[in-house]
């Protein structure tokens, strides 16, 4: 076989296959399972290569919002409306520019079926709802707000409807037991009884490719021995982000280069330049999820402001916004200014993030001291709560759009947190790819044999991101590459 | 042949070179005809592939600024000290984040020969440094700052000067001889004199490779025709940016879309995707260069406010990063606010942008009536110019840092015009090449026979640009891709 690490191995250098299977799917997080089930369900024999001992990926550590709407079984339940229509308008907004629209029809039209597929995949969900600002849920709900959906701007552009569904978890909640957790174990054991095989401590190398260009196998290693991998149906990428490949990050996604957050070590973007050195197009490699590190309870109830001493984004929003929003248009500058009696409610509110409840950095009698405190430009800061204060006393907030429940004026003593450089996240980039899962050269056609899906891809985040939507389009198109794999 | 548009063709399927040379450049403006002169120069047989009817590109038809420092002769005859040094920690930090450090090394350290290697090949340069604010040079002089190296954030971190070196043009001026043509002119009649060979009116197709994965030509057509080009020692793609691919657009750089400015419709990134199907590198697809559609001589004079009527750059720095920070960080939302007296002493100035220099589109006689005129939230810009005058009665500008000649209170009667969406411009990434211009493979290793330069690649620039960043790398790097393709 060529020397080459990544470059595609034809077919003719293959002596013996160690493995075969219909459909090949290389990772097990959320992607993977879902594509292994809907390759077993549609009658293909599944293998699944895995990195670690195990399976659950990202997936199994994350909050386990999955972002699914357009009148969901739950919704209703909850007592919400929603449409496919105002779900796509809403996301359209929150994850452009640039949103692939035929991925969004697709996702949007097929919402409430996907919710009815996990649900008969045995994954468990409560019917109630959680209406407070957070990260994650603290209790066992299973619906909440997980993109800004009810706040600025987005809350004027369309009704709102909170679209984050959560596996519902034990009470009282240990570490092991969050939504992430509960969601994985349930789908991997529907693998299981679909008789999905898994072989784990597998590490994906380079694609196999025959005369004709079709992608038929993988070769992988196994504690360092090379294991072939027949696939006669197709393979399925869906081995996560490059999160921790540096010299990807600096070439594509250099604020986050060193920064990784709500991601694991494997995303090491194997699976995109297996597919690169096909000629596989890429999407918004630069894009990325932004995680805010302060509790949201806490944000809602103060401002939040820049390295000039501005506010800059409506505290009560989605915590993945302003994450967003602080690193890629203010510098990763960002201070929380709040009083006494804000912070102490804050504190006594239930959280899910107890350990984004930081001490003020400052405390101080005026908001001029706290300004020179801060090191701000004289006259910045002073000049924002006199503003903010001013429109407070009528409980508006005409700049930025905080809702009335979290308006009021300012007073002493007054705190801020510094919170410069309190972003982390992972990457949205990644290949490019179609409705139906299909890795797509850069001709334009599908590359045959090759899909992928997850963050391994470009799904329907562009710019913009909701807690749920990897989980989602993951779940939604990873399903579809396994059907599709198994149909061929 | 193969019939997919841009996938490489086995050399195997070619019956007929129909041209042939030992180095065949691809695209004949800036990058072009320096890899063509580099190339001839080293004693290769030089052929140029250019699709339009002659030469010259988007260079011929820019400003004509080649980014140069380090101690240039031009520099040091306008009485200007500067060092590699001092040039590498400007441009690392006004490119960055995510430049290539070795990139930038070799410019820096390369710098104050490639300025005497253009002299050489007859790019005539006047004495002379143009001290004003401005996109371009409205007279004859060559030397002029063109990053923001003399104001805020940049002029505190490293000592500035000015790297922006133009043509001299003849005077007086017309839109023919604007420095950008002076310089193409005289670079292809030097590339002429070499004996390189121009091909026009082809556009190249595909590339074609040998069985061991070297590139040893290209397939282009010409009026529709087939037409096979042998390279015996190397291809220089230098095709330019994807600016006019709505496609990649969509997918890389989705604020810019539909939105191409200081740019030539040829670049529809063909050349990004001929290396992409071999399995090339990216790297910052989502970069752009962003022009700001005002005469800087107005910006300076007044201050520029975002949708929330907040100040968010200096105003007398380098308009291309008014024009990023403009796109990037504040949503294509700007307003200038400018007094009577300063707009009037702006309009007086001599400029090379007369184009740019709107109407105010309200003219009112107080703060809080200009901003109600403008839709602004309610004592917003009041705020902002109240804390603007109060700092600018001392000649101050503690939150941006303007330089004091350009502070001056705003007094009534007051303008503003309205800029909201008034950038455009061009795309800064693509191919991932060394500092020896090979284009590299995703596995690391360079793609063997294949080079590239200009905007189809990834240059110096990451995240930020300077006028005159272009012409540098393309020209530098541009040299350097046919000095080594004439070496094998």
């Amino acid at each position: 076989m060529s020397t080459s690490p990544v470059r595609p191995v034809p077919a003719g250098e293959i002596e013996r296959w160690d493995l075969e299977a219909d459909v090949v799917v290389a990772g097990f997080g959320i992607a993977g399972v879902s594509a292994a089930i809907g390759a077993a369900e549609s009658g293909a024999d599944v293998l699944v290569l895995e990195r670690t001992g195990g399976g659950g990926g990202a997936a199994a550590l994350s909050g386990g919002i999955v972002y699914l709407g357009g009148g969901t079984r739950l919704q209703k339940a909850c007592g919400f409306d929603d449409t496919p229509e105002q779900m796509k308008t809403f996301l359209a907004a929150a994850l452009g520019p640039g949103v692939d629209e035929d991925k969004l029809d697709v996702y949007c039209q097929g919402s409430v079926d996907h919710f009815e597929w996990l649900e008969a995949c045995g994954v468990p969900y409560k019917e109630s709802f959680w209406s407070q600002p957070g990260w994650e849920c603290p209790v066992d709900d299973s619906l909440m707000y997980s993109g800004g959906e009810n706040a600025a701007p987005f809350a004027t552009l369309v009704d709102p409807a909170p679209r984050g569904h959560l596996a519902q978890v034990p009470m009282p909640r240990n570490g092991d037991q969050a939504a992430g957790h509960v969601l994985m174990t349930t789908l991997i054991a529907k693998a299981a009884d679909l008789g999905v095989r898994v072989e784990s401590d597998v590490r994906v190398q380079r694609l196999v490719v025959d005369e004709t260009g079709r992608v038929v196998g993988i070769v992988a290693t196994r504690f360092g021995a090379p294991l072939t991998v027949r696939a006669r149906g197709g393979v399925v990428l869906a081995t996560g982000s490059f999160a921790y490949n540096d010299e990807m990050m600096q070439a594509h996604a250099p604020r986050l280069y060193k920064r990784p957050a709500a991601t694991v070590e494997e995303h090491d973007g194997r699976g995109i330049a297996m597919a690169q050195a096909l000629g596989a197009r890429l999407a918004h490699m630069d894009a990325c999820e932004v995680a805010f590190f302060c509790d949201p309870q806490l944000i809602a109830r103060g401002i939040l402001v820049n390295g000039r001493g501005q506010r800059y984004v409506t505290e009560d929003t989605y915590p993945g916004r302003i994450g967003q929003l602080t690193m890629y248009q203010n510098d990763n500058q960002a201070f929380l200014v709040i009083d006494e009696q804000a912070y102490e409610e804050g504190m006594a509110t239930p959280t899910s993030s107890p350990q984004l409840r930081h001490q003020p950095t400052w405390v101080c009698g005026t908001v001029s001291e706290l300004e020179s405190e801060m090191g701000l430009p004289a006259g910045t800061l002073v000049s924002t709560v006199e503003l903010y204060n001013r429109h407070a006393e009528s409980g508006a907030d005409p700049v930025l759009g905080k809702k009335a429940e979290w308006v009021r004026p300012l007073r002493s003593p007054i705190a801020a947190i510094d919170l410069r450089g309190m972003t982390g996240g992972f990457t949205l980039g990644g290949l490019q790819t179609s409705v139906d899962s299909e890795v797509l050269h850069v001709d334009g056609d599908p590359i045959p044999g090759l899909y992928a899906a997850g963050r391994c891809t470009s799904g329907l985040s562009a710019w913009g991101y909701c807690s749920g939507i990897s989980l989602g389009d993951g779940s939604f198109f990873g399903r579809r590459a396994g059907m599709r794999a198994a149909a061929k």
